[in-house]
């Protein structure tokens, strides 16, 4: 059997000793699991970008891996403390949005972390993820039922949701992260696209994006001159706005929140 | 029994192929061991940062941990290597002073690395992380007895010790680290000021840095106000000033080095 | 029996979930496998720096050893991706030059990677680094032959060859490497010092950069004054310029491509 994975993300950074310290408390909890980092350069506080990485990420891992989230502005108030079982997998962090991604699943089980047998005691005010996200995550990797770790939750936090909306024929959403190459990132999913525009080939529809009409929604990068704007699916599964070679969020002076829209494109 | 654990803080950052070299050595001699990164980012040759975070580090480590540190800008010179036994672990580095926490304990054990049965061959004169440092830790990992790697020492090069001391009525420190989220972390521990000012209630005590009197040593950040200032007890024990969600350094224009005192708050 | 070891160094950057995705994915073909990061801060595209550091780290590594090079500005395009083995180890990324080292072997053998039985389906056309080569990575490890993934390919994309090479008596090449800590690394490597200059000592070369004449090849930065320049022989096994406790770099103002030449010092 494959060993426990469990995937780590936080706004920590990597200039103190809080990430080291959580990947060893994991390791006495259950030293058989294979931690692997997401990121922990979130900025302080930054829930949706967290959310947005737990929910790009999780589905290139295998069903049972458990996903750590912290970045938890909240600590040491009364916001609770979440384990989630959603898309086969299991999510643990604050109950501030930053699982966000886990109830996109309905038949997502949420519960609240309060038996303090799965903590690390004594429970310090100001690191629950050294004293209660790691233990928890990592006990749940070592087998614990997901229901032994507290009671049931029904109305755990959302993001408010940057949902798409029709308007006018177009499909309207909006850009929600720009990664390390500069490539946008929108909340349009293909299969929301494919739902819109039934029987329209990729080929024929424009994406609009600061006052830019890009024609088609391609398939890579690579086939096009450098500097070519480009629409195209991203790894992750969603529509994504890029510059072939270059950095289109630097070009266009486009950033998270900005509009992007889907139409059929003139003939 | 669990695997071997070895910590590894530096200042080799991450951008060149020196942190990932390390780890190769390590699991050469020592494929058991699981490796944990605690920060590589401390500014070149800055001994005391380093000294710093193996200190906040160790205690959340287990019985048995190797903890290898090496910020070393005499390399190559006659500064010694050492291997120190100490509040039931390990510690692995240059003799200038990063290992000085290690010295805290009044029992500790400290030995040359001389025996070059436990180092890389060859030995280069630029980088004792891959040659010297690195094998031997994780040879301690492995169970190769401490005493072996080389001839006791008893005068370790120790920090210009950042002690505290009483002045009149007040325990007068100094702040030692700024971590990620601006909070400043001070040499005052928990049990210092206890003996300090017994029997007075920590909700009776006053905290005085940059011109400000904060009234109470309180458990938490959260459950102020944002913006609200505050001494609180930190995760790994010291005394820490703090803004509720926010960057007290930042704010208050405090950094490293700057007096902070205990006193016990008038009625 | 030793378990896998695989490198990994790419342009992915930390703060997005590129790299913990590539972690999954080998965690999911070869659950022993250990992966070792080199760096994943390479400037997106920047092939040649991905290359040195590579080659720099390569050495020190066992046979067997697998090292995932994944700086891919040309994913998506007709490009080649191949697997190499060379200097008894294996090397894996996009037909770019970023593998250049291996290709130093001149016993190296190449093959495109063309086998799907080894890709993470669906194969997408931006990220190849997660469905092409950390699969065949990992199933390299597992023990997979090299020949499986596809045919033999021999004539891969070499760099163009920063070579050294004699002048008026003088061995002139190039730096190619700024340190964290500012020393200057260049493509001269002892064995061509050594053999440019037979029989002469070390102490008897002088070395010009930036119109500065630098009497020697040392062995170590620590045995001068702080502020001097020296020139060394790297722990990498290159010529390297270095400043006794400071950043050459900054202090010269030299960077990759400045003119380095060995000459023999007048008497």
């Amino acid at each position: 059997m494959a060993r426990p994975l469990i995937t780590f993300t936080s706004d920590f950074g990597l200039d103190d000793w809080f990430v080291g310290v959580v990947h060893g408390v994991i390791e006495q909890v259950c030293p058989d699991a294979r931690v692997v980092d997401l990121t922990h350069t979130i900025p302080p506080g930054q829930i949706e970008r967290a959310a947005f990485i737990v929910g790009a990420a999780a589905p290139d891992f295998p069903p049972g891996t458990v996903h750590l989230a912290v970045v938890d502005p909240g600590v040491g108030t009364e916001r609770r403390a979440l384990a989630v079982r959603a898309h086969r997998q299991l999510f643990v962090g604050p109950d501030n949005g930053v699982l966000d991604w886990a109830f996109a699943d309905r038949e997502a089980e949420a519960h609240a972390l309060t038996d303090a047998r799965y903590f690390r005691a004594p429970v310090s005010r100001t690191f629950h993820g050294r004293d209660v996200f790691a233990p928890v995550a990592a006990h749940l990797a070592r087998g614990v039922p997901l229901a032994s770790v507290g009671p049931r939750v029904r109305d755990p936090m959302r993001l408010t949701a940057l949902v798409s909306h029709r308007e006018d024929g177009a499909l309207a959403g909006r850009i929600t992260f720009i990664d390390r190459f500069g490539n946008a990132l929108t909340n349009l999913r293909a299969e929301e696209i494919a739902l819109a525009f039934p029987r329209v080939p990729e080929a024929d529809l424009e994406v609009r994006v600061a006052g830019r009409r890009l024609r088609g929604i391609r398939q890579a990068y690579g086939d096009n001159t450098v500097g070519t704007l480009v629409a195209i699916m991203s790894s992750s599964g969603v529509l994504e706005v890029a510059q072939v070679g270059g950095d289109v969020a630097d070009r266009l002076g486009i950033g998270v929140g900005d509009p992007v829209s889907v139409v059929i494109a003139a003939p």
